[in-house]
């Protein structure tokens, strides 16, 4: 390494370079021998150049130069020429120009890669996931690792102005009882004892606010040994946000802004703020869900008053029997086939629907098994409060709230995709608002907090808390991008007095409340500020970002849907005497470890 | 909280304010009842400021602030007054002025603290940790959290403005069969399979190179399971960096410059580069350790040429049986008593020297019990080389070099300081270069890397391998600060001509090899690019910029020498269920567990 080292990146070579000798360092994307001339398509992370071997620049750079193949590593040095004009390749931001070799020294060679280093690759993600290294060269996979980067950059950048200060708090810390399943760790120096990976730095970031921090920050990885989807894997990373006398007033508009920030400087999107904002139940009401992609109309629209005293007793039924009946107007799919409303109608019984009732406006006529129903009068009123149309088809469930807003919120969602209502340039930002404080688990027979016990209800709703808990809402709230929840948080409770009937709520004792919260109950002893915070999954908003649809597009080395890591090959077995010096041993049998 | 909010912090109410209404929120740091008004030190993040109650401004107001007490969480506004001149506080930034209060709201009561939030407390540390978070409102604590987040934003700055990408690496990762003790973290998933936790991202960083990013950087937890000394924890933050295409003579420089942006940006100092370097062999032969501290001098002396053929049978039978006799010159220290000089041999033991010699000038004569076994010629000779005078103390040890170096490179340090020869307020920064690559193992019979089996050998020393592999030096330096290994690195070997002598010269098969290493050797060979890098200690580096002397200082939620969080009592007993989920139980009897 003593000439070898570059002068410009290949993707930056441009006119301003011509005349110029440079020095280039990179990979050979695609060789080609043309007449005798050698064309080399040459890559580093921020582009291809082309460069060009002629045995009447240099004999010997020529004969090296023969003899790479793709992936090869080399250092070249050469002169920038402006190429003829029917040379000129538009499609490269080089394109212009290309380098004439003089001297050429090959840094590694390379076997040929199990998959083409380009964008847009048909290739298994197994296979991919294995070779990850080489996956990570593809200029897409590059793309994302550098937004990424800049995406932390942005964050951190707004928060350090805004006078938040980044702490690092413990990985191995304690397990808690409530939550999902943590991951443990065993101690070799206490026997018998374990540490859990933190599902979140909850706990740590409410006692930097005791500290009197008052503005706290991390970009935190967090674990949860959950069975995993495609949108979930088992350490991730959040943005994780608490402050100290500041009322949610405060902080959204401030964690509005910081988006905005992080959206101008990543992708040069300008997000329109203040985002709008909609409370949790008229987001069920609307959307049948908490985390409703506004880009597309398509309302959910309650209809039970129409369809009370209707002859179709399952509507009239379910209204009778404190149900409600529901409906969604699917614009211009009157056509649609009984084949085509029955595929829906299984679509929607996947999310607890035990039917889905339609009716489509074809040719002046009402289409469905329904229809016969209803009469003149009913189906008109149906019409009128959705806004039906000739050419429309309205898709009904009639069931307990839930249901109807899971399976007609789900509907919305797929129907919105499919008529292509999604205008995928739009960012559509909303904050759901007003959760409910506490949610009535049938099996325990008891009220279980919704978020977490130290949530902090409205102050209006305070004296509920006697009269009817479930009615209480929380100072809660999510930030929503286009359908998906990017993250949530809360105001949290500092007054003893709230506390208590929290924990009475939740039919916690004293002494239950200390067992379990122990050392953070004494901590909000001794002079705790008003406090709240949020976190924000930075894997999704990246996603999002980079316009993906896929977690595993944007975390250099993911894990798959059973977590683990295709190429180092994690987990795996470990020594005996690793266990031994834990403390603990498997319940395996041997032949189940074969396996 | 409507006009609770602060317009202005406490540490920054200054004479510009005077006149002015202002609205401050914080902890009650101290209250005082003079003739009927009421005075309180008022305490946030920034700073303390006076706040004055009195019945002439707000009798309400002062009846409250008349029952507060300390660490009482309060919300006050009031208007900014000048103190009267005798009433000037010159010990506090805000002394000359103070606000008197109209309104006063108590956000929340506080227990008595444990101890008092005030530096420089003479509190056990025990009890400091577990009550962490009033700990954490200290002045100092909270400058030393402020300074780690400053120079943690100050690498990072440098690093994204050098086009470094941040990537986060997987913290559930595969245990590696070298280094140190890996703590281990069960599957559930996968039955019998342990992930680790990485001891460092050694392995995806050279991945990274591999895939092209050519330069990336992390600040990254890594966990090491190993026997606590004072200066570790069981997790640590490390800046950990690589780089594809530059030799060691492009990366040393630029992370000088990184380090003295970090001291300028953080506590204003001036760092001068390019910094001295030492070969290790130089640092060992004139201080005595791989990282010496060069605040001062007192150097090794080699005097076996002079005393080879002396009288004393100790000196002159180690340089005859192949070690030598090295000494160090006590400036001033010829009055030591029999006894200290005795003493200084019972520390120079711990480090493995069997003896102490020593010689005192004292008085025109010669002390000490060595003395009779030198002719004058002899002594004069000594002086010399050890530039000796009229009250000084030569301090000897005769041994193999290894503990000759180890015995009085800690006894200069010892003396060092003990003599007032260190400058506290200076950073001494060097490089230590050209490590050995390989260190014979006697137990194994076999060389065993000192690095690791990837580090890079010297060019010129390649022929070694098949000579005398024991002198090949490496591509590897250490950055040394003040007798602290700041952190260290290498450049790795990408040539698979040069991994195959390596792997021969640690006496690995070809199939050992592969076991060992697996998928990163199948990765070599797909275009590995020259790549090297470092990883610096990032705690401490802090721990040092904050003046402090204990790695607990400068981490929020630290561990204790057994691995233990004081405050949340972690690790502690998990259920039996979480155990049988993740397949294991322990081998820990009940009535241990008790323990």
């Amino acid at each position: 390494m003593t000439w070898q080292y570059r002068t410009v990146h290949c993707g930056e070579v441009s006119k301003e370079h011509i005349g110029q000798e440079v020095v280039l360092n990179g990979w050979v994307q695609k060789r080609r021998d043309l007449g005798g001339v050698i064309f080399i398509d040459f890559r580093d992370r921020t582009g291809i150049v082309q460069i060009v071997f002629n045995p009447e620049y240099n004999k010997t750079a020529w004969e090296i130069a023969d003899k790479v193949r793709s992936e090869y590593v080399l250092a070249v040095k050469g002169t920038v020429v402006q190429r003829d004009p029917e040379a000129v390749n538009p499609k490269l931001k080089t394109g212009e120009v290309e380098v004439h070799v003089a001297e050429i020294e090959v840094l590694n060679d390379a076997k040929t890669p199990p998959f083409v280093i380009e964008d847009e690759i048909d290739v298994d993600e197994q296979v991919r996931l294995k070779y990850r290294y080489l996956d990570l060269r593809r200029p897409e996979m590059q793309r994302a690792l550098l937004l990424r980067s800049k995406a932390s950059k942005a964050f951190r950048d707004f928060l350090d102005s805004r006078g938040f200060v980044e702490v690092e708090t413990p990985i191995l810390t304690k397990s808690t009882p409530e939550g999902a399943r943590d991951y443990l760790v065993p101690s070799r120096v206490h026997p018998g004892e374990f540490y859990a990976l933190p599902q979140s730095p909850q706990l740590f970031k409410q006692l930097l606010m005791i500290s009197g921090l008052e503005r706290y920050y991390q970009i935190a990885r967090c674990f949860r040994d959950e069975d995993l989807r495609a949108d979930r894997q088992p350490e991730f990373t959040q943005v994780d946000i608490e402050t100290s006398f500041l009322s949610m007033e405060e902080l959204l508009p401030m964690m509005e802004q910081m988006v905005a920030h992080v959206f101008k400087e990543t992708i040069g999107v300008d997000v329109p703020t203040p985002f709008p904002r909609l409370t949790y139940a008229e987001a069920m009401a609307r959307y049948g869900s908490d985390k409703p992609d506004i880009r597309f109309g398509m309302e959910l629209t309650d209809v039970s008053d129409l369809v009370a005293n209707c002859n179709f007793k399952v509507f009239a039924g379910a209204v009778a029997t404190g149900g409600q009946v529901k409906a969604i107007n699917a614009k211009g799919c009157g056509h649609y086939s009984r084949k085509e409303a029955d595929d829906l109608g299984k679509f929607a019984a996947r999310y607890g629907a035990k039917g889905l009732a339609w009716m489509g406006f074809k040719d002046g006529e009402v289409k469905g098994p329904i229809a016969k129903f209803f009469s003149a009068e009913e189906i008109d009123a149906l019409k009128q409060r959705l806004a039906a149309e000739e050419g429309d088809l309205l898709l009904f469930v009639a069931d307990k709230p839930k249901v109807v807003a899971d399976a007609l919120g789900a509907l919305r969602s797929k129907l919105g995709e499919e008529l292509g209502l999604i205008d995928h340039s739009k960012f559509a930002f909303l904050w759901v608002v007003d959760f409910p404080l506490l949610e009535w688990d049938e099996e325990a027979q008891r009220y279980v907090a919704l978020h977490h016990p130290f949530t902090r209800p409205k102050d209006e709703d305070l004296h509920l808390f006697e009269t009817d808990p479930g009615q209480i809402r929380a100072q809660a709230y999510d930030m929503v991008l286009n359908g998906y929840e990017l993250g949530g948080g809360s105001m949290r409770i500092y007054k003893r007095d709230v506390q208590e009937k929290m924990f009475k709520a939740l039919g916690f004792s004293q002494e239950e409340a200390r067992k379990q919260f122990g050392f953070l109950l004494d901590a909000f002893e001794y002079g705790t500020p008003p406090h709240g915070g949020i976190a924000l999954g930075l894997d999704r908003l990246v996603m999002l970002l980079a316009g993906r649809n896929n977690l595993r597009e944007v975390i250099a080395f993911p894990k798959t849907a059973s977590a683990s890591d295709l190429m180092t090959d994690a987990p795996g077995q470990v020594s005996p005497l690793q266990l031994a010096e834990l403390n603990i041993t498997t319940t395996v049998k041997e032949e189940d470890e074969q396996e």
